[in-house]
């Protein structure tokens, strides 16, 4: 199967050290959506939403491996329990805040994402379909604050 | 970029007529996944989980289109500011309920796929990552009882 990049995200974190681990750590922090020209006409009624997800490849990612430490454990977890980069495919995805759509720019807050990121997709979040009530987040027992804190380092290249 | 399915969606949905058009419709409908054996060791701690995301390829898509009319509307939105299949790299994404792990065999609930939809990755839904509290919907104002009922047709395929 062959997919394409449909644009590119850019961000303030050129590298992975010190880069948030989840959008919710990057409160507050801006990035832009940069969408082939080709596929501006897809991005009508966009600006309704107040937060979309974007999937996108771990370009930075090099290898898989099917056991990992991830960022928030000391223990070794497989990888499809985990949202290391070092999964088979390389696929990401984040919910951000859309701020504001300029043409074929997206300005989106809460941002997660290295600098240069290739963009595969956008889709609206949609509460009626996306929201989960009451979940259980198995060996991920941190709350909001220790994910807000928490910084990535190497060790995903 | 290149793409390689990790495993396959079973599911009670042969066609599109008649589909739920989300998670949230296929409530009580149960489904499997089954992954490749050679990705069975990534699969550990996912038990943890109550809920994931499975991302895979919308396979009965043929064509790209960049504007449709969605499920829930009558009017012609931009394909980003929707779900539709007929999306640039034709990627999917549900959040759907885990119910069992059988060795490289997942139980799911609450299923909005069709048989035999190729997997391309399985990330656990986790509250503090993915939760979000408040949002928008711009253009889909349905709520969750119409979501619930509606069905998809072929307009997609």
């Amino acid at each position: 199967m062959r997919i394409d990049p449909i644009g590119v995200i850019r961000t303030p974190y050129r590298n992975l050290a010190d880069m948030p681990i989840q959008p919710r750590g990057g409160k507050g922090v801006r990035g832009e959506v940069i969408v082939d020209e080709a596929y501006a006409e897809g991005l009508a009624d966009l600006e309704g939403f107040s937060h979309l997800y974007l999937i996108y490849q771990f370009h930075e990612a090099r290898r898989t491996e099917l056991t990992v430490v991830p960022f928030m454990d000391s223990s070794v977890r497989g990888v499809f329990a985990t949202r290391s980069p070092l999964r088979p495919n390389h696929l990401g995805i984040s919910v951000v805040e859309l701020v504001a759509v300029q043409g074929a720019r997206l300005v989106i807050e809460g941002v997660d994402i290295l600098d240069k990121t290739p963009l595969l997709d956008i889709k609206p979040y949609i509460d009626a379909f996306d929201r989960v009530e009451r979940s259980r987040s198995g060996w991920m027992g941190a709350d909001g604050d220790e994910v807000e804190k928490k910084r990535s380092d190497e060790r995903f290249v």
